[in-house]
């Protein structure tokens, strides 16, 4: 079943706010076997709204708008909707009640413009918006469907996942089912794995489709699948998984869809080890995407910005004649600083980056984007200098994902020597 | 002067990555007076792409594409493009040269995949993407212009303001000029906001326009004015920043668009002061966001991320005895953990956070969102205590947003004594 997506509001033209909506109804309606065809968005226009929706309606078999229903604006997209499907606007005694109720529940004083939140064309049926103000509207014409949903992000969220999807499962529902596996490939562009699995890739059965997802730093490959056997299907998935863990070895991270830092702290717990950072380059961003992590306080000690060399010999313990000798930005000093997170913050594992963000402070010998990094472990410690590409932000952001994914690598060769 | 913009790619409509591009795209081209009239969005189908674009074409004079352009698909859309402004594929010397230099830059070896980037169809002008190896194409045709970039979006954007904008600048400019003020406005809601300038703002001329631009912690104000003589225009514009300054009073963080840690940096640096962080909560991203802006090494010594009590204790030398006393999270241990890493990180003045995320963790007493903060200068240590709304994320970034205005705040307090 395809679906054309319709975004309405000023605000989503003008950058004000970026439309999550499509995205989130994408991936709810995936299970189902079903896809968003296209995803159009227009001003709060009565003709831009009408030609979209006409265009849409034209495309796919279910359509669904989201927004163009604030209490300041909904005229004209209801208006609209009564144009097209017809009907005349009537007072809905339902939405009015539900409208009064959620008014009173915070306290606030219902006006003409939210009391014209109940009116709707009566070629419409109405599905209760339990977050919100605004109806959710059901519209039917030839065998196909719109639903005018609310676009405030989590209204929609909640109206589409238990009224609407339900509805539209029971209208449009076959009896296909959807698999995917996510691998997550590291130290390999993706025209290199592309040409790599090539052959294999042509030779796969038109129901599984691969879909090469580059993030900075690493790659996630998704093997998307589709049939009337679950059992059968996922089989066919996990034996391409299998294949591609052959063929790709090291390059494989992880055979499930996790970020580096989900990863890392996995990998952690699985050791029983702590860990702590010393970053200068990255100046925090390790820490910050670790501690984006609930729970992750089982294993994170702590971490220290050493933005200047004080902080580097005062807090970290990092000999100042190596300092000297090596300069900040140099596998020697960042060895120290890995050594003496570890020590200073009592964990068992520590990475430290050392190197130069740009845009200033680059040398022919030392160029922005050049990042000494060294992974402490109770077996020892290991040091790697990268270059980045890119402006300071892709720098701090790439070194802090290698240093994320390298401790990942090191962790599982020293706990199965 | 109206846009159309296409975005291409199978990630955006499964709902795995969110099209951040248009919403760029709108922001850059509304100091012209220009607007994005529509956004569709397209999987990378032959015949989708070529729909969209059809369509796009006869809406606006200006049509941006983003995406379609990865080493593994951008046959499609090159090949689309080619069948609908004609000509032939070619061999771009300049595109590959490029490409081989950003390969031999990051140590990756060319193959047959990435050598095709440099393939475009001979009826486009080529313009460099600096960044990337996707080329960026500018077709003409019946006095409009299409122009394809790629999809990563520090790409887009990068070539949208460094390359494509100031051509389609020249190619359709007016005689209009355009001009704004921003103000950085905080401790108020938008409707408290709305509700106490309503009628200055129904007072403006028609030519000055208020655009509300909510962040998290922050009201950004921006004032758009358009005119024939900018002299004239821009004593409009900053007579309304004073009155806005003057009514508004204390809720103005800054009469430019800056963010809180450039706010804070510029304080830091006209004061000739050091700063340093201690987080708890926040677990880094202060720092992360300081050091993100380029030449900070100059005020910023570095932080400590005291996730646990162990490293309180030990590296900021928290009295073990106030954190049994008061608990981790309390005015009395964020106020030692300040004046400790203003101390042990020798710094002039330092911020400090602790508080409880989430998900887990909250009591009656101490509930989820709630964050102790301490603010330390040599002329004395202050602290405050907030609750902030929201999940994980949302309440380290509020958590952070407020601890930097703060600073800022305290700063030009004590520095005007």
């Amino acid at each position: 079943m395809e679906i054309a997506v319709v975004v309405i509001g000023d605000e989503l033209l003008i950058g004000q706010v970026v439309d999550t909506n499509s995205g989130d109804i994408a991936r709810m309606v995936a299970p189902a076997g079903w896809t968003v065809r296209c995803v159009t968005t227009v001003h709060d226009d009565a003709a831009a709204i009408r030609e979209a929706i006409d265009d849409a309606m034209s495309k796919a078999d279910i359509v669904l708008t989201t927004g163009g229903l604030g209490p300041t604006k909904d005229d004209i997209t209801k208006a609209t909707l009564r144009d097209i499907f017809g009907g005349e606007m009537v007072l809905d005694r339902g939405v009015l009640n539900h409208v009064k109720d959620v008014f009173k529940r915070r306290g606030l004083n219902m006006n003409r413009l939210t009391e014209s939140q109940a009116m709707v064309p009566d070629s419409c049926k109405v599905i209760h918006n339990e977050l919100g103000t605004a109806p959710v509207m059901w519209f039917e014409r030839d065998g196909k469907v719109l639903v005018s949903m609310p676009g405030v992000p989590f209204e929609t969220r909640y109206a589409m996942r238990h009224e609407v999807l339900p509805r539209l499962l029971e209208r449009f529902a076959d009896r296909s089912v959807i698999e995917h596996r996510t691998l997550v490939l590291v130290d390999i562009t993706e025209s290199d794995l592309a040409e790599r699995i090539a052959s294999w890739e042509d030779s796969l059965p038109a129901h599984l489709h691969l879909a090469y997802l580059p993030q900075a730093g690493y790659i996630r490959l998704r093997i998307d699948g589709m049939g009337r056997d679950r059992g059968a299907l996922c089989r066919e998935l996990d034996e391409a998984v299998e294949w591609l863990c052959r063929n790709l070895n090291v390059h494989v991270l992880a055979t499930e869809d996790s970020t580096p830092e989900q990863l890392l702290t996995g990998e952690l717990k699985r050791l029983g080890r702590t860990f702590a950072t010393a970053e200068s380059c990255t100046g925090g961003n390790i820490a910050h995407r670790m501690t984006m992590l609930a729970g992750v306080s089982e294993v994170f000690q702590g971490g220290v910005v050493s933005y200047s060399n004080e902080v580097k010999a005062g807090v970290l313990g990092v000999d100042r004649s190596v300092i000297e000798a090596n300069g900040a930005v140099s596998e020697q000093v960042a060895s120290q600083m890995a050594s003496g997170a570890c020590r200073k913050l009592g964990a068992d594992c520590a990475v430290a980056t050392s190197g130069i963000a740009g845009p200033s402070g680059g040398s022919a010998d030392k160029p922005v984007g050049m990042v000494c990094m060294a992974f402490a472990m109770p077996e020892g410690v290991h040091t790697e200098t990268f270059r980045f590409p890119g402006d300071r932000g892709r720098v701090i952001d790439r070194a802090s994902t290698m240093a994320l994914i390298r401790m990942v690598q090191w962790l599982r060769k020293e706990s199965v020597r």
